[in-house]
């Protein structure tokens, strides 16, 4: 194998992000022994997740090792202010150009195309989020609710809603690492997902559940479609 | 519904637990609005993972809200340590009895055995530690390599490794708050696990994967031998 003796991959972490959107790329990550997660932050401050929970940046956007792999999470309501944060834009603006690999999570993928760094390409989010996505007339959101989606052309992966995160990591591991360090990581992780129910698809959950969750969702996609007015505005 | 406004979710954190067996469960248990997952620890101090990222506890050993669910995540060298810790023991021996439901996921078993909680119940652990969590005389390792395992008549229950904790939490959703609770945080997630790959199950890997992985978990499965072996010596 060709590939290096360590692959940085900095995760973009900022407040109100969501936790498994980087916990669960971290883990299959983690386990290659080759890729290392790397959480980056404007300050080294804990981080507020919307979970209620809190974490450490282990790096900062001013210091740290060159990034292979930049992964942009979702999140809550702090999705519309990192769209809109100078700083932490700046600092993708900065870095994206230099990565391998650039892509999202979830919500994620709103904070990535404010930077430009998806224009032109193919992309994927959170169900809910897509038609807010699309209102970004410099990128395609592909049809469906695909866990993820690698666009091979322009280095570009993003993955559905936040749980989508171990899938799209370990189809990372496999386009970049190969098949047997995929798979190494896949039996150390036990990752043979056996939900007890099959509602976490929006093709499959009842269209009763759908349209709740939506409606219950519609302050914070009016969030995501407003930092996207703002966004377009400004370019 | 008669379940009550919180229910109090008390993960263990320790020093070398492993990321995604508690924020897997801490995902799936926030979405629901009625599960509070709270990280709890000896101090407040951050926990290092087995991922080399660090997370904080958000209450102590000595300061936390009442518990209705005692939750023992898995990790590396950290395991066997804390099978050891008396301050850890000590609190598991003084919440477990007064918590509705108790368990873990992953080597976290091994903890939650060592305290005495899983005397004459039934649990199910990490595939390759399997062996050893069996020296423990006074509990059934049920057989396979279930995600997760409910033991309803003495309420325990268990995870296999790591990535198990999003199906077990899932269950316990279902089981405690309810179905219709379960399947909206399951789309509020969007979990609807595709792995690119199936070497997650020992039983669908190779058999050289799953050689060579036992293999390489050789000093930590003597690790968790040893461990068992001092605490079934003290008692």
């Amino acid at each position: 194998m060709s590939t290096p003796a360590v692959i940085n991959v900095g995760f973009v972490l900022y407040p109100d992000c969501t936790l498994l959107d980087f916990a669960g790329a971290t883990q299959i990550f983690a386990f290659t022994g080759v890729f290392k997660p790397i959480w980056i932050a404007a300050d080294l401050a804990p981080i507020p997740t919307t979970e209620g929970v809190t974490v450490n940046p282990g790096a900062t956007f001013d210091d740290h090792p060159p990034l292979s792999i930049v992964f942009v999470p979702g999140g809550g309501s702090g999705v519309g202010k990192a769209m809109l944060d100078p700083k932490l834009q700046g600092w993708l603006k900065q870095v994206t150009p230099q990565a391998n690999w650039v892509g999202s999570v979830c919500t994620g993928a709103f904070i990535l195309a404010a930077s430009g760094a998806l224009d032109g390409c193919e992309v994927t989010t959170y169900w809910s989020a897509r038609p807010a996505l699309q209102l970004f007339p410099t990128l395609t959101v592909v049809p469906g609710y695909p866990r993820w989606h690698v666009d091979e052309l322009r280095h570009r992966f993003s993955g559905g809603g936040i749980s989508s995160s171990l899938d799209l990591a370990l189809r990372l591991v496999e386009l970049i690492g190969g098949v047997e360090m995929a798979r190494t990581t896949q039996l150390a992780n036990q990752y043979a997902p056996h939900p007890p129910l099959d509602s976490g698809d929006p093709a499959e959950a009842s269209p009763e559940l759908v349209i709740s969750l939506t409606q219950s969702q519609a302050a914070f996609t009016a969030s995501l479609v407003d930092a996207t007015n703002q966004v377009l505005a400004q370019s």
